[in-house]
């Protein structure tokens, strides 16, 4: 089974208290630009893996989605979720991303934000989105970057012009990443940009999109700290179809 | 025009000892990915954009391409692939990739190495290339990595661990690069990999392979140094069909 930080107290404590986890979506600077890359999803069914408090779940209802199913590892959120929610067009289960088995040709669109990268065989969890989604069915997903998570210490260096500096080591050795986040060792899985994309391309999906999360100036007026984002990808976006 | 620093004789003097102009493809370590990536190109129509001194024209004609174009900026390049070829299947001609644009339809394959990052307009390129591509055609191609590229001094660093640690900072300030290599201020664009794969896919094509050049253990016993690069993403290689 997959690493469940999101039960562990002491995570939780701290993780609820992320701008993402307290104002929704629009605590999520990437948002905007996730939203461009999703379809209409009036009249489709959806699911979003790793579901969180069930805000894109939410969302996803007010623009008409028939149908939405929030999945998550986190016996927290799921209840969050549920307590969160007064819709009968929106189910919550508790999931492990690295078994889960969804039905044939059953949801439209699949949405996933900031999960996958906790799943350590990411070629089985693609083909069996590619098998669960309609023809044409959409998955839209975003990720920790893998430059983000590559290096064995990740955090700010500063270059000799003083510019802030992101190290990059062990690129090309994937697997096990261990970081402090809130409780110590938090386990994540590296693969390179190269894996990623051509898992999914293995499994069948056409790509329409690859984006990389970069702060607008606007965003980074309102929120100075922001700006470092220039120096780095933090973030992968992808729009695969099937 | 393109910056033609192939054609400045301190560049030409240090550049044309490269083992990869030496001795061709097989002393590009990158070769063996690039090659897995290529199509049969028995009876196909090729062109390289960036052709260099020749050697990849010249195996497309052996592994039984019917003809060979080969494109560069550099009267030098051209003189000298001319110089080693016999081949009336092959013809070379000097060609600035800005503003090439070649016949509708005309070619199964598109090939470049290591030229693309010296071109400004990387979406007029793409689309003039599906356009020259046959349906189902072809564009292979290799380019330094964006992340390779980004950094203001990109230069190794070391970690608290001592591990060599490559630079990034100014990811998202796409647009020039200059770095000192053989000559001054030599001038490169840099793309982000979202910017990169998306201009493909907006001018029609479905990418194919994604992938990093990665040196194999073999590779690494037989020159140690290569042992370097798993550490950071040096090349990116693109394989995408019209």
């Amino acid at each position: 089974m997959a690493q469940n930080i999101y039960d562990d107290p002491g995570f939780f404590a701290g993780y609820g208290q992320l701008p993402r986890q307290l104002r929704g979506l629009v605590g999520a600077p990437e948002w905007p630009a996730i939203r461009a890359m999703l379809p209409d999803v009036a009249n489709k069914r959806a699911v979003d893996l790793g579901c969180g408090f069930g805000w894109a779940a939410r969302w996803m209802r007010e623009q008409g989605a028939s149908a939405v199913l929030g999945l998550d590892l986190s016996q927290n959120m799921i209840s969050r979720a549920r307590s969160m929610t007064d819709d009968p067009g929106i189910s919550y289960e508790i999931a492990d991303l690295e078994t889960l088995e969804l039905p044939q040709a059953s949801f439209d669109l699949a949405y996933s934000a900031l999960a996958f990268h906790y799943v350590e065989d990411f070629g089985r969890l693609a083909r069996m989105l590619h098998r669960a989604l309609t023809p044409n069915g959409l998955l839209v997903f975003t990720i920790e970057h893998p430059i983000y998570m590559a290096a064995a210490h990740p955090r700010w260096l500063h270059d000799d012009d003083g510019r802030k500096t992101w190290p990059v080591n062990r690129y090309f050795i994937e697997g096990e990443r261990r970081t402090d986040w809130y409780v110590k060792g938090v386990l994540k899985y590296h693969r390179t940009i190269g894996t990623t994309l051509t898992s999914l391309i293995s499994a069948g999906f056409a790509l329409r999109h690859v984006e990389e999360f970069c702060p607008t100036p606007e965003q980074i007026a309102a929120v100075p700290e922001l700006a470092e984002e220039l120096e780095r990808p933090m973030m992968l976006l992808v729009s695969a179809q099937r």
